[in-house]
């Protein structure tokens, strides 16, 4: 089946074949991504080159991106132009570009899962179909810590919760990469592998390849905090650039590895105490996702300034408003953590966490406790 | 005891108190230190501070080194001074300059621990006393894959090879950070745990520490691999520059994060195979030296000239006679694993290993074959 899929992605090059008019319409779907952000956008970019009816739907929040998308198909946020075969609509029509799709993309933040919940609630009443979620957080509720998978179903009325198990992406995936069709692997994985199955068949291309994996909470564990610890790599990079370091092959990278392997362990600690397994955290959902997160975007740059001295506030201050998931996550953990049960990690065999909580969200030093770290 | 040791050293900036002195002459050894490359000689930093007589011995290949030090302190490759405390010697001087030394410490490459065997044999038929290993790399016998430090004993006459139990240096350090102080946490492992305490004693600072491990096959099996990894993940940043792209988040970083995993996935399948520890991969000597291998060194920008689309002789050639090591494990692996064995994994099943040898060894593209990834 793969094979066949792969053939068929290859034909398309070889134009006047009959068996590729057969095959492309077999394969040909209408997918309605909500959520017009970065990484929702980048996803239209290999379902438009699979030859979907790709629906690009904007949040309350991307009224700006819509437009511009709509005026010139420049996406302003990815720097590029998205594909052709992708339309584009505000939030207010929703329901109409979506009503149609064999299935739906979720590109929202994590803040704004409640949100989608409601919004998708009637789509989801007329027709259940797969449903593949590239948000990535935790939230920490009365039941303990929970995926955002499980959050998405727990915003649907209760007579939807049945038929609805969301389809996460976790892995090493940064959107700018993916729109420019850079090699990337992810991985899809949910509590029913059938829909993660359908949904990899619909969106692989050559570029973007999707493994299905059974482990929905550590996955989603591993996707959340690799933001919180790649903060702490970064520390090295402001440290270097503090001492006026120049960047290149000596700089703190002895610290970073440090940092990073310290960042597996604990995050193993934690996938374990939820029931995940360590496997993950050694795959791509783990050391792919912290090492691409180490290497770009938001998360680096913050944790950087850090390095460099800034406070947390004036840190938040110099990213101009940027959603720091690091942040996020850390107070979701914080407050999961601090609440004792057997159940739960102990703060102090988590150093690593414990110091970057102090630092990024009560104003602590960013020296780092390596002396503590690797006593397990 | 460590508590002792890092109040001992903290207690140092305070001259004058008693404590002081009678501390720093219980922990001050004659430390000798043979091999006067990059990291035998960065290892000499840390035994200075720590106020230890320090002991540089050059190999038969270290004579411009030895010489460069003894006229004016500066390591040519480090390309620093080093410490006061470091007295440095030719080869011709090493039995009148190790004869007292409390602890020996071995910086020489993979292809100098057989001379090395040789060499330190009638200093250790005098009096056995710990043995530090830094050399890093994997042997191919009539016995299978050998780790190093067995390597060393088996080189050594039989009457010593009981009483010899070299203890091996894993964990992420570049040689030029450590020579300048920067934060580095690292493995000592052997056979016996004893010695690698006593070392550790003698040679930690804060700066620079050292966890003791008993995995002594997982930790060197993944110093080794991880050179030849490196050299996978490093084809990335030449395929970014040879499209014209700039360094900076967009670059092909989900390329590298893929290669990143998988790498650690094939190195838990060969250290289980060879009766390591898989927990050992997640941890500094895995997950850390793989990472900080890809942030710098030869390594690193011999995968790059691959990336860029140079052959394997031409990009040999551009690296100017530095030692690749990452093609000395490739090779050694080719010729371990293609003898089929029950006990081997298949190369099949190490599908980026494969690819590896093909490129690095045999003329191949380097187009990575992600289809094949993460199938276990």
């Amino acid at each position: 089946m793969r094979q066949l899929r792969r053939d068929t992605i290859e034909k398309k090059r070889q134009p006047g074949a009959l068996l590729e008019a057969v095959l492309q319409a077999r394969a040909m779907a209408t997918i309605a991504v909500v959520g017009a952000g970065m990484m929702g956008s980048a996803l239209c970019v290999p379902l438009a080159d699979r030859g979907h009816d790709v629906r690009l739907i904007g949040t309350p929040l991307d009224g700006a991106i819509v437009r511009a998308v709509q005026a010139e198909r420049r996406h302003p946020t990815l720097g590029l132009e998205l594909p052709a075969g992708v339309r584009c609509f505000p939030v207010s029509e929703l329901e109409t570009a979506a009503v149609e799709a064999d299935a739906l993309v979720l590109g929202v933040s994590s803040a704004g899962v409640g949100w989608a919940a409601q919004a998708l609630a009637p789509l989801l009443a007329r027709r259940t179909r797969p449903l593949l979620m590239l948000s990535k957080g935790l939230e920490h509720t009365q039941a303990g810590l929970t995926v955002l998978s499980d959050s998405f179903r727990r915003g649907l009325p209760a007579e939807l919760q049945a038929e609805c198990q969301p389809v996460a992406v976790c892995g090493p995936c940064i959107a700018g990469e993916l729109a420019r069709r850079v090699p990337t692997v992810v991985v899809f994985t949910g509590r029913e592998l059938g829909p993660a199955r359908r949904l990899a068949e619909w969106i692989e291309t050559p570029y973007y390849r999707a493994v299905l994996a059974a482990d929905v909470v550590g996955a989603q564990v591993c996707a959340a905090l690799k933001n919180a610890y790649a903060m702490g790599v970064a520390f090295g990079a402001g440290l270097h650039q503090r001492a006026h370091g120049e960047r290149g092959s000596i700089a703190l990278h002895n610290y970073e590895a440090a940092v990073f392997a310290q960042a597996l362990l604990e995050t193993r600690a934690l996938v374990l105490s939820l029931g995940g397994s360590p496997d993950t955290v050694l795959g791509l959902a783990g050391s792919g996702d912290l090492t691409v997160t180490c290497n770009g975007g938001r998360t680096g740059r913050f944790g950087a300034l850090l390095g460099l001295g800034h406070t947390a506030p004036e840190a938040i201050r110099l990213m101009q408003g940027a959603t720091l998931e690091c942040l996020e996550v850390l107070s979701v953990l914080e407050s999961y953590l601090r609440i004792p049960s057997p159940a739960r990690p102990e703060l102090h065999a988590l150093p690593l966490l414990s110091h970057l909580i102090a630092v990024g969200l009560h104003g602590a030093a960013v020296d780092m406790p390596f002396g503590d770290f690797f006593r397990a």
